[in-house]
């Protein structure tokens, strides 16, 4: 029996071995040129790490004013550059590419627009394949685990060095959609105006699932070598299997059927093993134009700062408090604990009992129905920071990732906690079939909306 | 750091290749005593493969009637035995224990209830673990593809063992619910009613996306070794994780968003890439107990045979096409080309290309929107065989891996069809937020309607 499949990931780690031994490490996953600001400061971390100095890759379209007001931060997913839109000395298209410009939805014209690359990220800021410079090495899973708010942060110290004092607008999708709400939180009298699309104040269990086995079959290449592969042959194949899982929550049912239903890529061939729906081709296709595009230990760090992101306000106050500690720990000049933070978490001993036929157990105080209930009081008062900044929250209903009842709850939880300039703006299956990715590509609903409210 | 879920994984790989260096092969996966019924006519497959005897494993309760009138088949799903309740050779507690008894739904006063383990498994039934009579070697990847029909006709052969003419009942849930329905269809006569849960007439492009990914994942642990792992170490780790990815759409987010919401195993600990939230720990928990108990090369074959199920007409036409000339070739006494079905597709040489911006190709003629349009007319003309056959059909509506739109389609086609019999029941979420495993867990919902039905 043949597995071609199998066998093209074997010929590429051939010759990735090959290459490796023959030119020195991996390509780095750094596409284009970028501005840099390298920051001197020490940046301390919510969960206790430390970076000593970092980089923040960033591009810029549009002027600034003279009295720098007319700056919009736009905040990337989980794997994207700060390659929003095209530039001079990057001509490729950006992942934004027709929303911003002239007179477009982020229009030029009028706004300085700032994309930054995450820290965490691989594509110029400090990351995980960055070099640490205590030892020179790079940082691979030494790297401090990251927060939502520590990339934000990080952010607001190019922002300060720009002498940006103050954002016209806060804007983001997907995990950008986060970061735009995380900005406003953080920073309230520092942000004009917030844009979230496809996000969420905080990550639900399906997501947190889905993202869990992504690092699990990444971490369980044989190559992933518990981060330590740089230099060697990357873990290509957990790569290529996680982003296939990735864009199965990217993408929605309803587009599938149109598009692939259960058409075969061969129907005169037998069924295989290997792909052969469609469907299939697809995914296959999606992991492989991945696959050596990111770094694998970056997606493990910033999808885990995914799961982490929760803007209730116990969460806030139990962040601020370790904060504080470390803070006071860092002044007195001791290093103790400082970047210790270790993956040592054991399974509990008697793992989790099914109860079957019985009523789940309800916990209300900490997770809402998806319903259109009542946000947790938990939420309302960890969002209370945002009451007096406009909002536009947007949502699409054939997401399945952030879906729509986590959209209606943030635009809930703002009204409740007394912001009374919230937009709530939900795509129905007939505007957009979608799902998750339809912030990429919808310019007349998504970009309308954007450019109707930043007015 | 320390990864404590990959030391696991470790351990338990040297753990098994001590165990199978010192006492032979893996353990056999079937577990408990069952009934055996070995044919010795060849069973000719829809792909063109053939078995040229098999086994089929069983269990009964009940007592068969004098007129053999009384016999229900229960169907089940993907990985279960037929082991649904206890016996008195196996006293340990079946998959639908509280569903079958005396007085119970399945009612063991009244009916003789019959489950098989599907050909393609590994309990006790002909799957790729067992031995080629051709050459005494496990047929491990060898083995034929096989489809939903291959399956319901080796139970019919059983059936013609035990003299049974015409089942009072063809019963089943999840793949059961598709071997429900196809046993009706390909013999009218000898099903008198129907009972389909929270199955479907065909797969979804979303299903096999998922299933994709569990057999990709699983393919992709070096110690799956294309099939050939039998007296080795099984793939373990690749098993694990594709029970955990199947396990994320066994379940569904109302019951999670309760139950787990965000809350961390242990919270005095720090973040880990290894299992650190409760929903993480309780999907690894969820892949430990499988990952030893059920043979990968089923789990291949099985899902597979899930993908490529359609009762629509044309595939029906397509397969009995490609029966004729399988039959009329082995009667010719040639056995070329029998059992030469290779898994050879390769990928099409110019990938699938993103279409941003643009409207997708409709195809309704393929796939219907999962609203509660008019079925294709592909699928009613398909399902005309049950047109007399009394039918309930059920779904829940928190099922993400057969949503109730499914089922909806199933009793519209059912009615356009011309069957004046069908009764359709769907489970809101406020009656069962499981999702598709409600079928294991709702005696009485799910119980309640199947008994009523049976009358």
């Amino acid at each position: 029996m043949a597995f071609p499949c199998l066998d093209a990931l074997e010929t590429r780690s051939a010759k990735l071995e090959a290459k490796s031994l023959s030119s020195g490490p991996e390509p780095t996953y750094t596409v284009g040129a970028t501005e840099v600001f390298h920051c001197v400061d020490p940046l301390l971390l919510d969960w206790g790490g430390v970076l000593p100095e970092f980089d923040i890759a960033y591009e810029t379209w549009g002027q600034m004013n003279a009295d720098k007001s007319n700056v919009i931060l736009l905040h990337t997913g989980l794997s994207a550059s700060s390659h929003a839109h095209s530039t001079e000395s990057n001509p490729q298209p950006g992942w934004w590419e027709k929303f911003i410009g002239p007179g477009g939805c982020l229009d030029t014209d009028k706004y300085f627009v700032i994309c930054t690359n995450v820290i965490g990220g691989c594509f110029g800021s400090t990351g995980p394949s960055s070099i640490d410079p205590a030892d020179g090495q790079k940082y691979a899973t030494r790297f401090p685990i990251l927060t939502m708010e520590d990339m934000v942060r990080a952010q607001f110290k190019l922002l300060d060095h720009l002498g940006v004092e103050k954002l016209y607008a806060s804007v983001g999708s997907s995990m950008g959609g986060m970061q735009s709400l995380a900005a406003g939180v953080l920073f309230p009298s520092k942000v004009g105006r917030i844009i979230s699309i496809s996000g969420c104040a905080r990550s639900h269990p399906y997501s947190i699932a889905m993202r869990h086995t992504q690092r699990q079959v990444l971490m369980m290449d044989p190559n992933w070598n518990r981060g330590f592969y740089y230099g060697k042959v990357p873990p290509h194949a957990g790569m290529k299997l996680a982003r296939e899982i990735a864009t199965v929550t990217y993408r929605s049912g309803p587009e599938w059927e149109q598009r692939f239903g259960r058409r075969r890529a061969d129907p005169t061939k037998p069924p295989a093993l290997c792909p052969d729906f469609l469907i299939e081709t697809y995914l296959d296709h999606a992991g492989e134009k991945f696959c050596l595009t990111y770094d694998p230990n970056s997606l493990l760090y910033v999808s885990k700062a995914m799961d982490l992101f929760d803007l209730g306000r116990i969460n806030q106050e139990v962040a601020a408090q370790r904060r504080a500690e470390r803070l006071e720990l860092l002044q007195s000049g001791s290093q103790t604990g400082v970047n210790n933070a270790s993956c040592s978490l054991t399974l509990p001993e008697s793992p989790y009992a099914e109860q079957t036929d019985s009523e789940p157990p309800i916990d209300e105080s900490v997770m809402s129905l998806p319903a259109d209930s009542r946000p947790p009081e938990d939420l309302i008062a960890g969002l209370t920071p945002l009451r007096d900044i406009p909002t536009l929250v947007m949502g699409v209903a054939s997401d399945i990732l952030f879906p729509a009842w986590q959209q209606r709850e943030v635009a809930n939880a703002l009204r409740l906690a007394g912001n009374r300039n919230v937009g709530h703006v939900e795509l129905s299956e007939e505007q957009s079939m979608f799902g998750h990715d339809t912030f990429l590509l919808d310019l007349k609903n998504v970009g309308g909306n954007v450019k109707n409210f930043l007015g």
